[in-house]
């Protein structure tokens, strides 16, 4: 009973992250639609500043946002009940769409620097943005044909799993860095009388928006490192509901940040003979979110 | 045999990053030289644009480079036959340096803007900045409070390590973050005829800069975040030396990064047997690396 209360109390912790991740990361796209309606030239396609408009609003919306809910997804607790092969299709779908989006994004910059004969590639934002753009299409491509499709051999799934978290990670952090260089360039460039040093409203608003990216980055990186929130391993899958059960075969008491005075000890060795059990089943393959 | 083989080529691979991460951060540190000096006004204190240099030279010598190899200072293995406390002691004590050069460097943009009448703290730049550098004090005067002074009972450590650890990593991304776009800015700044989007040499130089970074903190929160490089319980102290040795009670196998085709099983169940002799002892008040 006490076992099931704690992980109720991890439950609800969770579930506030994640309501605030997707509030935050929501707040953000509705301040770009703000920032490009109500104080720039709206959205079009003609080549003009309408056109440059969607850089911003795409790569919030796909790059950083749907980026971000791609990265979490497997911790979803209601998830854990479907397949292991559904929840990677949709991973790699939102994956493949923030890409989509993030083409599009930049693909619209090119057009209206050259309608307007400004050069491209020269500021730091784009050399980062379209490393990351690159690498995060590699990742793409990589991550299917090792993960998603069947012929990978375990032990190369194994070998790559932990960089493809770590460069999954990165690559998201990289991209909000660079979406705050990118932030930074545009309120340089569009604001004069009042300048941007003269903090009018339009200057003070996409701050607000370059400081909830930060945040809803933090809050994604924070629920995605977290080893207590991974998806269970296929085979205690029946055993496993956020709303309780026994701790056996999981690793929600393993670590130590979410309760703070119970005796580990029990807990711990219970979930040492738990993974020994484990380790006859192929914990590579299976598990894909380490 | 073949143990300690895979425990050379292990260190070995960490000693290469260890070796790019410095050389990184070194050449990051002399091309904010060859930029001050080369292309800028030099260095001085005088409310001029010498005294504004020092932010930039002071912030990715302080508060990126001295920062990273605190991060790191627990994986060093040869520093592993040191006490922890020792360690500790140096952990605090470069990331000291690195928040004193950090607050001089801030010192000296606020008194350069206030000869020039420059408003302060309207940027986003400013913003984050300034936000970073007050959680990473935080993160300091809490750090040592938690674990380097006695007083703090083992419960509380271990529910603070993990997030200690998080707000570290967040911290060092989000300044790293901040130098891009205070590059941004200064190159948008200072440059005209020709102007940043004519990429003069300046340019080209101080966007290579703005990379390496990138690229030092890629290498810092790679070798940060893989548990194999973990500093060694310390009752495994004697036993656990990088240049062979058993594997039991070390944790050098027990993730997927460090070899390919290896059978995997035995290690782990060494590993997890070695695991349970740790219970006896306090993990939380040890393992201030996890």
């Amino acid at each position: 009973a006490a076992l099931g209360a704690r992980k109720m109390e991890d439950y609800g912790r969770f579930l506030a992250l994640l309501a605030s991740a997707l509030l935050v990361g929501f707040v953000s796209v509705i301040l770009s639609l703000v920032w490009v309606f109500h104080y720039r030239e709206g959205l079009s396609w003609d080549g003009g500043a309408g056109e440059f408009n969607w850089h911003p609003v795409l790569v919030i919306t796909g790059f950083v946002f749907i980026q971000g809910i791609a990265i979490i997804v497997y911790r979803l607790p209601w998830t854990w009940k479907c397949s292991k092969l559904l929840m990677k299709f949709i991973h790699a779908g939102l994956n493949t769409i923030a890409m989509i989006l993030a083409i599009v994004s930049m693909v619209a910059v090119f057009q209206y620097h050259n309608a307007k004969n400004i050069p491209n590639m020269y500021s730091l934002h784009s050399w980062i943005g379209l490393t990351a753009l690159i690498f995060y299409s590699l990742q793409l491509v990589l991550g299917l044909a090792v993960f998603l499709l069947p012929f990978a051999p375990v032990y190369l799934r194994a070998v790559l799993m932990p960089i493809h978290v770590y460069s999954g990670l990165t690559i998201f952090a990289t991209v909000i860095a660079t979406a705050l260089m990118g932030i930074t360039e545009k309120l340089l460039f569009s604001l004069s009388n009042p300048s941007y040093s003269e903090s009018p409203p339009e200057a003070t608003l996409v701050n607000c928006l370059g400081l909830l990216l930060v945040v809803f980055g933090s809050l994604i990186l924070w629920m995605a490192s977290r080893p207590h929130w991974k998806r269970p391993l296929e085979e205690n899958t029946k055993v496993l509901r956020p709303t309780g059960g026994t701790p056996e075969g999981t690793e929600v008491e393993s670590t130590m940040t979410n309760s703070s005075n119970a005796d580990k000890s029990d807990l711990r060795i219970n979930t040492e003979a738990a993974r020994k059990q484990n380790l006859k089943f192929d914990e590579a393959g299976q598990r894909s979110t380490m």
